[in-house]
């Protein structure tokens, strides 16, 4: 029976590093604090807001809620960035994407302060990740995905592990922080085509494809760590991930659970990056 | 006996092209111009500049060069930078690199206006590469090797393609741009355990090791194509790649010689991207 990668237990342990860093600002009288700036009430939005606000708030960081109406201009929006760059109290942002489609995304991401882009939105800090620079900020959810294998104590080293799903928020810059922990890393996507076989021979499968349950026990090696970064829902209107994990528990080692695996780390994720750029203004 | 992949076919098939573009730019009054920033006289950049200069003025651009003191300080070059950016007759930018340690690479490159960023330097351009995002220039050895293998007929689309380097200048853009073409890739490197087994598997099998013959028959299976993208010299004193070629021709459907491969075609991408850049400027 394969082990179950909680994510619950990955958070648990950055929430315990956390606190004690929140509480080295507190005496230099520094609140970490991270600006949410959301454009409409995509629910969506509305939801992951509420969850991020929660949990951030339970670990001493501060929520500013910027919120604007979805007709606002793009040279609006970039002034707003610009105050909230500026802004010492603010340490990290966070901005909702997609904007609207009047709005020029590439001209809105450059504005985001690199210190401060904890979503690693601009191109500055997704070119660190690209080149293995560790001094930006990685995009959460591959970062969560590292985190999770590290504290479950899964090496990475020389590892064949196989992403499946080549995305700009997951599958690329997971690939390169793979990389850079000295994985052997295969990228497949929808066009791959002898999948099931490249699956199989991967001692660590990651699967970010967005589709449910497309991975069953016929693309998993006895012994692989499987890793779902999916979050779907079936047709009986339950979450569920990309991997059928009940046909696989037999068969591989380790594996996240959806819900209750990646997911539940990336804010975490997101909050150690909100504390990580507090820290930076004072060191 | 293995298809040579001669890099010469490739760049006049790029130079037939170009010259129509430049003809065209010349009715309109422009004549494509580079600028080459080269600090102190590093042998190497001393003759890669001499062979562009000639190269580059046989295409029709114009090469301004740029030639610096090492001891120049950061705010020196950066404000040189500037100057060069807001020239309209300039239309790319070549920066030799390393830059001397005293000067903040970082704070340099993101200098570099990113529409004449022809080397992909600006980690705006960078993550473009990246993102897929072809509105940006790619740096020229990758996309040398995909022009090369277009140019060949040899298609990507669904192949597995294994890459051996993951450098920011080669293996890794490379690894993005082969992504773009649908390829499944794998990214290898010096930690990667069973590399010769993994070799076996592709069906084309690109190196950029930077190591001299260390791939040889025993990588290559049968029918494959080898793009080697190395250039070392070898105990003899004579250029070489990083694969063995004499070794695997019999085995290799196709090879890139070293010289006459690859290198060959950079130049002629360094060309295109200045003319394509130039082109820009009055579209």
């Amino acid at each position: 029976m394969a082990l179950l990668l909680k994510g619950i237990e990955v958070s648990k342990s950055i929430k315990k590093d956390l606190e004690k860093r929140v509480s080295v600002l507190s005496e230099k009288g520094i609140k970490p604090c991270i600006a949410i700036i959301r454009l409409g009430d995509r629910p969506d939005d509305v939801s992951y807001e509420k969850n991020a606000v929660k949990k951030l708030t339970d670990l001493g960081i501060e929520c500013k809620l910027f919120r604007f109406e979805t007709v606002i201009t793009q040279d609006e929006l970039i002034t707003n960035i610009r105050v909230i760059n500026s802004d010492a109290s603010i340490h990290g942002i966070l901005l909702f994407r997609p904007l609207p489609r009047h709005i020029n995304e590439d001209a809105v991401k450059i504005e985001i302060s690199p210190g401060k882009d904890i979503d690693c939105i601009n191109p500055v800090n997704l070119a660190k990740v690209f080149a293995g620079d560790e001094s930006g900020f990685a995009p959460c959810t591959p970062e969560a995905v590292i985190k999770t294998l590290e504290y479950y104590g899964i090496p990475l080293e020389g590892k064949n592990v196989v992403v499946i799903g080549r995305s700009l928020v997951v599958g690329k810059p997971l690939s390169m922080l793979l990389l850079k922990e000295n994985a052997t890393v295969t990228i497949c996507h929808t066009r791959t085509r002898n999948l099931k076989e490249i699956c199989k021979k991967a001692e660590i499968l990651i699967v970010a494809a967005g589709k449910a349950k497309i991975v069953d026990d016929t693309y998993v090696s006895q012994g692989a760590t499987v890793v779902d970064v999916g979050i779907n829902v079936d047709e009986d209107g339950k979450l569920c991930g990309d991997v059928d994990t009940d046909k696989i528990l037999d068969i591989a080692e380790a594996v996240t659970p959806v819900p209750g695996g990646i997911g539940t780390v990336t804010t975490s994720v997101l909050a150690e990056h909100t504390v990580r750029a507090a820290e930076q203004t004072v060191s």
